[in-house]
Order: C-alpha cells, then structure tokens, then sequence
C-alpha cells in the first residue's frame, strides 16, 4: 500500500492528529481535510532532493493544484516561489505575502488587460506565444521587463489525455523551432529574456519522460543561449510529478529522480556552456495532492441492479472521478484498514449518471451513516468545485498535531444567489 | 441549418433584439446572455404540442439546467412546475414563487436532512430508493404525505454515457422489479402514494427511445395500479428532450413527437384502467438551451504545430465540451453567416490541455479582438461553472426587445477569497 494515511488508536482514520470521524461529526459532510504537516513535508522533501544536488534551485508552486490563503502561507514560510496562471492567482498569491518576484505567471490565451495586471504587479511573466509578446511590447512600462518564453518541446507525458501539455496537439508555448528567432525578437523590442520554460505534463512517476523534456528543452536553451546570446538566470522544467492514486502505483522515487534530472542538467548546462542559471520545478499535486481527504457520509445504501453506495458529496464536490475517470482510493473512516468484502459503486447526489465516485470498487461492509474519506484530495479537488444542482461549496479545515481551523467556511444557499439581480418586471 | 440564431441589419449576431457586439463591448466578457422571448417560446411550443392532445398535462422545468431566478421567474409566469434535484433548487423555486405543489422534488442519495427540508417545504417529494422511503417514514410530519416513486426502467436513452440515466448501470430510481412492492410499503408506513417517475436520458431528438420509456413506465404504472391499488393522480416520464447541437443534427419535430408520446399513453391509460392522471414531461435543456449563448472575445491567433484561436473563456466558463466531448457551434458575432474558410482549434485560457471548445473547427477567418459566440449555451452551462485557476464567474445578462438586463454581476477576486478564514498562526 503506497497511499499515504493514519491509523490511530481507536481505529479510526486520522489526519493530522485529528480524528476524521470527530472532523465529520464536529464540521459536517461533504468536509475537505488539509494535513499541514503534510504539505511541510512533501515541499521539503522535494527542496532536499534538489537542492542536495543543485543549490541554485527554487521550486515554484503550481498554485492551481489548490489556491487557499492557507496552503500559499505555508509554502511562503517554507520558501517557495508561485507559479500562477491567472490574475486571481497573482492577487492570491501577494494576498499570501509572496514578493513579486517570487511569482512567475504562465498564463495562456491571455488578454492585453491581464497582461498589463501582471506588468502592474511586479511578477515575472512567463510568454506563451508570439501573440504575447506583441502585445506586451506595446503597454506603458513593458520595456526592459526581465521575462521569458514557454516552449513546446513535441513531447508530452502525463496521466490522461487532457493532462498532456506538451506536443503537437498542445495549445501551449511556442514551437521549439521557433525559439531562437522570438527570443531575437524579444531582444529588438527591448525586453530582458532571461528564462526558458517548458511543461510536458502531469502524474509523471518515473524520471523517464521528464528527462526527454529536460533533454529537449536543454538542448532548446543551449540554441537560444548561442545563437541568440541570451544569458539565462533560470530554467524552469514546469510540474508534472506525480503520487499514487492506486494502492498499487509506485511512489515517486524524488532522490533517485532528482539526481537523474540534476546529472542531466549540469552535462547540458557544460555542454553549451550555460552559467549557473537557477534551476526551476513548478509541483502541484506532489506537494498537496494526498495533504487532502474529503469525508462524505453514506446516506444510501441501495440494491438495485447493482449496489450502490451513496454520499453527500457529488462530482460538483470532487471533479476527477467524472471527468478524468481518475480513480480515488476510498476508506471508510472508521476502519480504514478492513478488508474489502464486497464490489460496490460508490455514488454522488447529483443528478447525472456520471456522479461516480468509484465503480465496481472492492470496499469493507458499509452501512447508512459511515464516513467516507476518499484520497489524495488536496490537488484539483476543491479548485475544480463548482455549485452545480445548486449546492453550495464545502467546508474546508485544516489541522496540525490535533488543531483543526476552519479555513473555509461552508457555503449556504444565500451564496448561490449572491450575485443574482432580479430586474423589477419578473417581480409581476 | 437547424440552429437558432438571428442575424441584424449591420450583418453582426442578434440576440433579443440586441447586437451581440454592443453587449460584449458594453458588459465585458466572457458573457452569458439570455433570450428571454426564446425561453418563453419553447415552453409554450412543448406546452401546446402536448397539452393539445392531452389537456391534463404539466410541465416540471428541470431546474439544474439553468437555476437563474429570471428563468425560475419566466417559466413561473407562464404555468410551469419545477423539478427540484436538491434543497438548493427547491429553495430557490420558492424564492422565485413558485407554490410547493408545483414543486417535485427528486434527488438521489438524499440525506435526512435535506428530506426534512423538502418535507418542510411543502414540495412533492418523489423517492429513489427503499431507503429514502423508510427515512422518510421516521421524519415527524411525513405520515400522509402524497409521494411517488422513480422507477428505473432498465432502458436508457441519451447523447453521452453519463447521460444515460435509465438501465442497469444507473443508480437511479427502484428496480422496475420491486414497483409493486415498494407501493404496497408505502401504504402500510401511511403514505399516500400518488405519482409515478421516470427519465431516462438526455438529448433525445427522435419519439423512439422515449417512446420504449413510456411503455415500459406504463406496463409498470398498470401493475402498480392493479396490484397495488394506487389511484395515480400524475404520471412523469422525466425529460430528455433534445436540441441541435450540430448544423445538421434534426429539430426535434415536437408536434409529432407529442402526438406519438400521448397517443401511446392514452392507450396505455385505457388498457390498465387507470383514470386521466396528470401527464407530466421535465423538459430543462429543450426549454433554455438554444436561448443562451457565451460570448467570449479573441485574445491570440497561434501559429503552432496547429493554428490556435485562443479566447477568453475556458472550461471553467463551459465545461460541456472538456467534460463529454459536447459539440457547441461557434459564429463570429460581426460575421455569423461567412463561409469557412479554415480549420482551427478555439482554445480556452485554463492551464489544462483539454481546456478546447472546438478541435479542427471549420470557421471563417479570425482575427484577434474578435468576439466569438458560443451557441447552445442556456443549458448546464452557467450551471456547470467553477473559479477553477482562481478565475471570478462571469456576468449574465437577459434580453428581450432589445431591453437589456444584468441577471448576475460578473465576479471579483473577492468572490473567489470571501469564504477564506486564514488562522492567526499563519499571518506569522
């Protein structure tokens, strides 16, 4: 079993020495459970895999994965950078105090208004097109910006379909046959070009396929950096590290990975003669993906054509089941280590058939009332939420050694309308 | 062409008598807009269609497709009942005045909470499940309640796999199998057991797979009533109607449609016996879908290894496409009817692949700055949307004779933070 969890003395599941039943009873279901500690960790223990080989390193976290005020503090006491990907996530982010300089925004299909935002604010902007570029160029006070270019390498890697970002399909980053000629160009509009960036995809487990990006994009960066004379302070290689969703899936193995990556670095750094640039990764899920639990509660059980066991939370709650077909490991609360008796599917309250949380799924007995904590729900679960059938969004809490702080209240219905205008004529 | 739309006298989009440039100019995009007369019109065209062969008929609009209280309001003024999947539904149908009666309450793994809410309510509650039953029979009040039941007909229709919401894959409703008994139980528990339920899927454009729904769902109505002794006073054969999506997927031809649906059911009413119930339809997506459109503004063209169009909208806005593939046409607002001429992918500006509205689209020529119109957006569109990538949700607005009005202001960055509670310890 490789899915990181607890088992305390009751038996129960417990999350940051707190007790994931006392969680439910206490703040109510559909409740999503942050592991501080946990977070700490998993950033310190990718820092130290680096950094040991590569001191020049600095990780940027892909705020997307899960945006909390919370989560952002943590990774700014813990030293992180932000890799952001909209307005709303720089605003986040200097919400959670990061300097400016510590944000990196890679936006893509980005409007001249967002572009002037993040010029406004102070961070580094990372292009995603030649459009981009242009388009920059021309805003008061653009001129002499430090930026850099996000590179499409034709190779990709990831999870699922929609989790490949690189290669030929992909929308982001310009062409690697490109890049020479736009970072001239950058040069001739009176920017800095000091980056290169590149993201080949997600749930990477094994350093394989991120060292063909490593590979390609080195060899991309060393073209740039001799033919068009650009000296790089980073490099950044993007996210993509994957965890284990399946009892079976392996664990990231981030020493022997990291040590891969580095070696290939610094050959590729002597090869064309490249100085000392910073090394940059953008992890998201490594760092809070199994941080988070959303515990639900059976309400349902029901032999239909098959058996059905139902909770109150749906894929408005939790996104990835549905729309990826993502498996989420699920325990019951109370007995997390009991073995599984039976197959059941483990349905949502929302009204599509789709509202799958597990199919066919080997689980314990369950009864009307257990809790549920399904796993690894700290990235692009509570992010990818929406109030869909009129639900209001979760609670959200997070706990270290035993103290549990609301750090989300739970939405009510008045938040569903919030921002509805009736014009007076409907009132007839 | 069997799309909806208009085009004015300057040759740009006509949406309710309004320019669809003027609106994405004057309220900013991305924007939802609303044709208020096109709601109306479809409602009234299934509502005579049916009501003219068989007057004793009702619709329930299916609320999840588009909860806005201006369309909870329309279809209240023209006679509508509402079919409410959650208590956030049923809350906001009385908000929009509609009386209980005309509210029936379906949900599927139902806490008893949320049971007690509706039974407060005063709606119609329509069970899915043995369990809900006997919940329900526990709750103070529920004793003599007028109910029913969603049967699950083992035959399912519909335009995607997670729209199919009848057959043995489904976790909704009671077995067709366990119909009469589970009537029988809900006499002796002291209910008054007086409708039956089903749907079957979504997207439906021919009579057929509706047609096989109401056989079945009569076959079984007649037994309930012969054996169970049950006096329907309505039965509901759940919604499903289909729209074009595509130029050339068929109108569904509703005269006919109606006339084959009630035909069968009134021949099925005279073979079991059963005395002129109420025949009711949940139409949601027929109702609302073709009265919506997004308009999203042209930010970058890309020449990549494909040619990009990349707008200001992502699946955060429209998720229908990243999430089931849905096909949603696209015009150019100032130019709706120009020949293709190219085929392009039109991008969104969320940070995942799969963030694409159209792949390998034929579409005129597209220049940036250009506003696009994603058509066929009434339905699970609005509905569907999340902040994801900390993105604020867009405004709406509702049109009719060229009257304009915000329906929902669009989002700030407060929006997204006004839930967060950031706990002391972390301002350190």
């Amino acid at each position: 079993m490789n899915l990181h969890f607890k088992t305390n003395e009751k038996g129960n599941l417990e999350i940051g020495g707190a007790d994931a039943l006392e969680l439910a009873h206490k703040y109510g279901t559909p409740l999503y459970v942050l592991d501080e500690m946990r977070i700490r960790d998993n950033y310190q223990r990718v820092h130290q895999a680096f950094s040991s080989e590569y001191s020049n390193f600095q990780i940027f976290y892909a705020a997307k994965a899960n945006t909390n005020l919370a989560v952002m503090r943590i990774l700014e006491q813990e030293g992180s950078g932000i890799d952001a990907v909209s307005p709303g996530e720089i605003y986040t982010a200097l919400l959670a105090g990061f300097e400016p300089e510590r944000i990196l925004f890679t936006g893509n299909n980005v409007t001249s208004e967002e572009l002037q935002f993040a010029l406004d604010s102070g961070v580094r902007i990372n292009l995603d097109s030649v459009s981009m570029l242009e388009r920059l160029a021309k805003l008061p006070g653009a001129k002499g910006s430090r930026i850099s270019f996000r590179v499409n390498p034709m190779v990709g890697a990831g999870h699922h379909d929609h989790c490949i970002t690189g290669g030929e399909l992909s929308k982001f980053g310009i062409m690697e046959q490109e890049a020479v000629e736009i970072y001239k160009k950058a040069h001739k509009l009176g920017f800095n070009p000091v980056g290169i960036h590149t993201h080949i995809g997600s749930g990477i487990l094994d350093p394989e396929p991120f060292k063909l990006a490593v590979q390609v994009l080195m060899d991309i960066a060393g073209r740039v950096h001799q033919e068009a004379g650009v000296e790089f302070e980073f490099i950044d290689f993007g996210g993509g590290l994957g965890i284990p969703y399946t009892p079976e899936e392996p664990v990231l193995e981030i020493k022997k990975f990291a040590g891969e990556i580095v070696a290939l670095y610094k050959s590729k750094l002597s090869e064309y003669g490249i100085d000392n640039p910073t090394m940059c990764i953008e992890p998201g899920r490594y760092i809070v993906g199994d941080a988070g639990y959303l515990l639900t509660r059976v309400n349902t059980i029901k032999q239909s054509y098959r058996k059905f066991v139902g909770v109150d939370a749906g894929f408005n709650t939790l996104l990835r089941p549905t729309m990826y077909g993502s498996y989420h490991h699920i325990l019951v609360a109370d007995k997390p280590e009991a073995p599984t008796t039976q197959n059941v599917d483990v349905a949502g309250n929302i009204c599509e058939s789709g509202d799958l949380f597990a199919r066919d799924r080997p689980l314990p007995e369950i009864e009307e009332s257990d809790v549920l904590s399904i796993m690894n729900a700290g990235a692009y679960s509570f992010s990818m939420s929406s109030q869909y059938n009129s639900r209001p969004l979760p609670a959200e809490v997070i706990v270290n050694n035993g103290k549990v702080d609301v750090i989300r209240d739970r939405e009510t219905y008045s938040d569903i309308l919030s921002k509805q205008n009736l014009p007076l004529r409907f009132f007839k």
